[in-house]
């Protein structure tokens, strides 16, 4: 504490900086500038003393963020749970908030008691426990984790009202177990070997067939989640993380990886996730999230407080590698600026961009649009139709991924186009 | 879930196969094997509906790795907690396990009624509000924080029993917010100004004086910790971040940046953290924290369950950049070998490494150096002690960086040297 702490405040009040400071804001939009708020007391919290210490601590109480939660059937803890995108800050999702999707509950699993069995097409089978795991050298990657169905009531034309509600079921955390390539050549894999059945230890034993070519790549058998263990919904104590594809292919409580010469065609792989196509044939085993914006603020359910300038900031990500480039239009389409980069580039992660935007309370529209690093650039919604059709699969819209529009009304109003 | 289920698991047991591998692993040590577990069942959990949704998820009941906590007085809540590093995995820290220093308690404060007030030798004071800041372009940058004191018992030879006593005043997160340069830019700080005073809300009004060069530099006023608001532990809803700046500097809580011509010489820069050098005289205002390195696996605490493979992992980091090289040494310090970064390696920021070890069953030690971008060498302890000495400041001795040793027994326990 140091002296002096009075001092005469109601000047900002008198002085008129604020409009002072918006009028400028829309003649020169760098550097951004704000309305001074009306001081009320030089502390927010009387000088008392506060709590005390926590061995594992939790958020403030004034902090309210959650998964929304939709269910799949009448039977308890089936269905999946969006990320609240419109409360994310940087490039990383809290465990807490992470996405989920599951068909039969999230389980209860004692690591102690858990056992990775690798076997088939191999030489030397193994199983190993979570103790095992942790002897092998470990990698720690940033990496998102999307639905194959995210967004895609985009697709069908009912867009979501917000962040959560249109994009949210795509989250990013920092993952670290083993690298599958090198439990493979642990184990290794005979000249017949193509595909790996990775297995869950969930009680509907989800399932998915991932090309050896994938497996041998960048795949992790992680047990680590932002600096901690996985949390249960998200596959403790073992998960498949496989970079960039979608969702379904990252394999939650993994109790076993079996290697075969084809894939097996699985319940995901044949009744569901494939992608019906105009002439009526599926696409099967499309992997890849390809490249992807959304403007997370301001966005649908946000109000403007008025004219003046903001941050226009958003996530980006591709299933292929880094993010190249994030353009943003705030008017209608017409131009285009390119947004700023706010935190670190990654391969396959969530790249979070920024642009200061001075409003001028007219109504308009806001879009952001991405290219990733092999030049790849997010479709219109306009564009992956007449590819695609209007043709819903069996569970709706996979792999949609095209440009995100908010309207911004003239009261600051903000809401899908 | 697909058939078979079932299969003859026995077959490991009789097959020799742990024994078979273990002896290879002696001989080879790339890549990395594990003794096969005897296979108990082949799944961990039975076929049954698993739990159901949450809004804000929690980790696994099986999971207790917890912050420790040293009182500083009678007075409740006030001390320091330590960061269990023995757990971490990646670089980044679970905000729940953040470590933490404070002398009045943790703040309770509604975000709604905070304010930053910027004045001093500045042409447009302001005060802002939390809502006013979020209309500021962002930056989310990972960096550690590291209090000065951390460690500091390593130099006074009595090391901590484990990485979380040895050195678990020190913890990385995604920081988001506004770079402290886009504000003074907006107040229009005066020819005169020199320093930076920040304070913050607690009861103790912790401020520090911060040289207006660092300012402008990479400081962040930050409202974001690990992709939502700040934890009350540390500084909801509002911080400094001074990227690689002694922890002392980074005020939470802040809400007040006093721009001035002179450091204040304020409590914790004359009478607390300066380190008094053999001469009698103190060194002032040393805000870097050097490079530094340990390892966090094997390390004190923990037992090896016998010869064999296993990881060597820890963390590394400077508050001058980014880590350039890390080296592990098994044998005493004859040899040293340069271990892989597991993990993208970010300035100021924590820095996995890794490096397979085959334990021949013999007794030894487990040492880590590391360099960073500027050619600086971590020192060991008796480099560190001729430079300056044994003189203790007030609180002990502060920025102690030297190599961290663990003694491995024959019997597998792993204990400080």
């Amino acid at each position: 504490m140091y002296p002096p702490r009075k001092l005469d405040r109601r000047r900002f009040l008198v002085s008129g900086v604020a409009g002072t400071l918006v009028a400028a804001a829309c003649r020169d939009p760098q550097p951004a500038t704000v309305e001074p708020a009306a001081p009320t007391s030089s502390a927010s919290v009387p000088p008392m003393l506060g709590a005390g210490r926590r061995p594992y601590g939790e958020r403030s109480p004034f902090e309210t963020a959650a998964r929304t939660f939709k269910a799949d059937s009448p039977t308890p803890g089936t269905g999946s749970s969006r990320t609240p995108l419109q409360d994310s800050l940087g490039i990383l999702t809290p465990s807490a908030l992470h996405f989920e999707r599951h068909h039969s509950g999230v389980p209860t699993i004692d690591p102690a008691k858990h056992e990775l069995l690798i076997h088939g097409l191999v030489e030397r089978p193994l199983a190993l426990t979570m103790a095992d795991l942790r002897r092998f050298p470990s990698v720690s990657r940033i990496h998102f984790i999307e639905c194959g169905g995210n967004s895609g009531r985009e697709h069908e034309g009912r867009p979501g009202a917000d962040p959560q509600q249109s994009h949210g079921l795509v989250s990013c955390s920092e993952w670290t177990g083993v690298l599958l390539s090198m439990l493979l050549r642990e184990v290794g894999v005979t000249t017949a070997a193509r595909w790996v059945i990775a297995e869950g230890a969930d009680a509907a034993r989800h399932a998915r067939s991932i090309p050896l070519d994938k497996a041998n790549d960048d795949v992790i058998i992680a047990y680590g989640q932002n600096g901690e263990a996985l949390r249960p919904e998200q596959g403790y104590p073992l998960r498949i993380v496989a970079p960039g594809w979608e969702g379904n292919v990252n394999v939650k409580w993994l109790h076993r990886l079996h290697v075969v010469d084809q894939p097996y065609m699985l319940r995901d792989e044949a009744a569901s996730y494939t992608d019906l196509m105009p002439d009526g044939k599926a696409r099967r085993f499309t992997f890849v999230m390809e490249a992807k914006s959304v403007i997370t603020r301001p966005a649908g359910g946000q109000r403007l407080a008025g004219p003046g300038h903001y941050e226009i900031t958003g996530l980006a990500w591709s299933g292929r590698g880094r993010i190249a480039r994030v353009e943003v239009s705030t008017d209608g389409g017409a131009t285009w600026d390119v947004a700023e980069f706010a935190a670190p580039v990654l391969p396959k992660a969530f790249t979070r961009f920024t642009m200061p935007w001075c409003w001028d309370g007219r109504a308009t529209t806001l879009r952001s649009r991405c290219a990733d690093e092999t030049g790849y650039l997010q479709p219109t919604r306009d564009e992956l139709i007449a590819a695609r059709g209007m043709t819903a699969g069996p569970d709706g819209y996979d792999h949609y991924n095209g440009i995100k529009v908010w309207t911004v009304a003239a009261d600051g109003v903000v809401s899908h186009a």
